[in-house]
């Protein structure tokens, strides 16, 4: 695994992106954001599942002083999304907004830009080039492929933003193609030093959108590219959340809860490890610290990954060992696998 | 994305892994494989799911002569996966396997595996070293790493079987942590001409396990390694199947049945996009034909996402713009989305 990009650290709000700051989980609210109390409601939810930075939509003028209100009842830091109109990024500003996403398909005007720079560095609030391949200006020259459309879009704004003496930049280039999503961060990692928020965009529903955004952004945050991420899913942003810090657990870039380690089962296994798992699985749910907890269903490699869990389980039939931090502290029976696991988790 | 490593074809019945022929797609069986009838009923499942080999469990010689019962219900070609026993794998040679998987971390004697390929050989039937973590053979150098250790235990097997003048191999280096993992398959992939089956093993339920080997096989396949592919789920075997067809899908390597684009929804959207989506997906779901459909919810991405894909609808209050290859072929009403879209996909 590569060591990660080194970025300019940005602070939005009460949350640092970039640098050497852990990789930052975030999500974007689905309410109407002028229903103030229902993305509150929404906001608190995402919080528990440990989001820790949302987006709401800013459509409008309404849309943009609700983030005031907002802002008054969560304690995560708030960014605005604005497209087409500029005025409502200075709106927000006022509101309070913690962070600004601009996208440069449809605000593409060098004044415009400048307008919205001087108000947010007057209030050191950080902007999001956020750039996506289904709203892409039209390309500067002929035969740019999408994923040097989107690198070149995104410079552009990148270089008037710093000529106007404003570096708190974070920049995405989402895509749903995942190839060209890499190839776009891999590129523009290298050519400017401000922190990257990646996410595969219009991922879908759960069943695909999870797997498709999985690929993506686990190949860049395997290339040490990432510094905060959004899973997009056409599903209750909870999902999003839930599966974002899945990606990091898997490679060990965030600890979130417990780590289920379990077999997939096989002709060789002597217990039903497909429902022990689940009960497994529902009870580790309700548990935050983080624990590994192995599963096992037969001799192959059940002592081993039980071994190396916390807590673990390898089942024969009627009967399974138990062991703590690789050490066998007891046989247990099949009808007690459940309590005496989650005894053990619970005393860890 | 980097170009598919090159390596040396095998055949596996009527099924080529490796060289330049598509990415396979596995599973194994989760039935007693001494119950026939289950274990036929559950291939021929896998099967309707696009599997493409399948694997069974050889805990005994009763289940290595049930192969030759299984082999005379099915079409998909049978691998026997061994441990612990050499002579399970002569047996299953006998009843006919197409493939066997020996673990090395419980078959290590030279003269065992001898006997082995000596019977393979003469089938031409080739052998999978796969290599578990969780059953590892003592390493032979300290200070290993896992993946170290993983990458010799098969170089060993490896070895050997090329000094028997035994060349139809196949390579595996599972792990459950995705890190190791990749870093063992990047190793291998460098050192030996043959095919890799790649994996990452016990990776738990659904929940957690289908993101986990999302992130380790799309990093992996990404950087052009592996020639067939298996989703380990705490699960039934299609979830595993499903699974690997979308990670295939987004990476562009196979097709497999409809793609859908949904934009996650925000406070912008003005119609229920996660409802619409998920009544699009159950219609989907029935169709096979490899088809781009696009479900979106405003009109910042709509649109440009909505043309991209071969059928699309970008989504108002209360209207929706149909489009087909990028072009628009009409507004209709919200009561008409699904239909007026499925009636579109249909005439694809």
């Amino acid at each position: 695994m590569k060591a990660r990009r080194l970025s300019k650290a940005i602070q939005i709000g009460s949350v640092t992106v970039g640098g050497d700051s852990p990789i930052v989980v975030q999500s974007m609210t689905k309410t109407d954001t002028c229903d103030v109390m229902s993305t509150i409601n929404q906001i608190k939810e995402l919080k528990e599942h440990g989001c820790e930075l949302v987006r709401v939509a800013v459509p409008d003028a309404e849309a943009a002083r609700a983030i005031k209100e907002i802002k008054r009842g969560v304690a995560l830091p708030i960014i605005a999304d604005i497209h087409f109109d500029y005025r409502l990024a200075l709106m927000a500003l006022d509101s309070g907004a913690d962070g600004l996403r601009l996208n440069p398909g449809n605000i593409s005007q060098p004044d415009k830009v400048a307008v919205i720079a001087h108000a947010a560095r007057e209030r050191n609030v950080p902007i999001r080039i956020g750039v996506n391949a289904g709203s892409l200006p039209k390309p500067e020259k002929p035969k740019q492929t999408i994923a040097q459309q989107m690198v070149a879009a995104a410079l552009k704004q990148v270089h008037w933003l710093e000529s106007l003496d404003f570096d708190l930049i974070k920049v995405s280039l989402k895509a749903f193609d995942v190839p060209t999503t890499v190839e776009a961060y891999q590129s523009i990692a290298r050519k400017m030093p401000y922190p990257l928020h990646i996410g595969i965009t219009e991922a879908g529903t759960p069943r695909t959108g999870i797997i498709r955004s999985a690929v993506g952004i686990g190949t860049l945050l395997h290339q040490g590219i990432g510094d905060t991420i959004r899973v997009s899913l056409t599903a209750h942003p909870r999902e999003e959340v839930i599966a974002a810090y899945e990606i990091l657990k898997s490679l060990n870039l965030r600890q979130h809860g417990p780590v289920l380690v379990s077999c997939p089962s096989c002709g060789r296994a002597e217990v039903d490890i497909v429902k022990l798992a689940e009960a497994v699985e529902k009870e580790l749910i309700k548990i935050s610290k983080p624990i590994k907890v192995a599963v096992m269903g037969c001799v192959v490699n059940g002592p081993g990954e039980a071994k190396d869990a916390d807590i673990g389980i390898a089942c024969g039939k009627g009967k399974g060992i138990l062991f703590k931090k690789g050490k066998k502290i007891g046989v247990i029976e099949e009808r007690d696998f459940v309590t005496a696991l989650m005894r053990e988790v619970g005393r860890f």
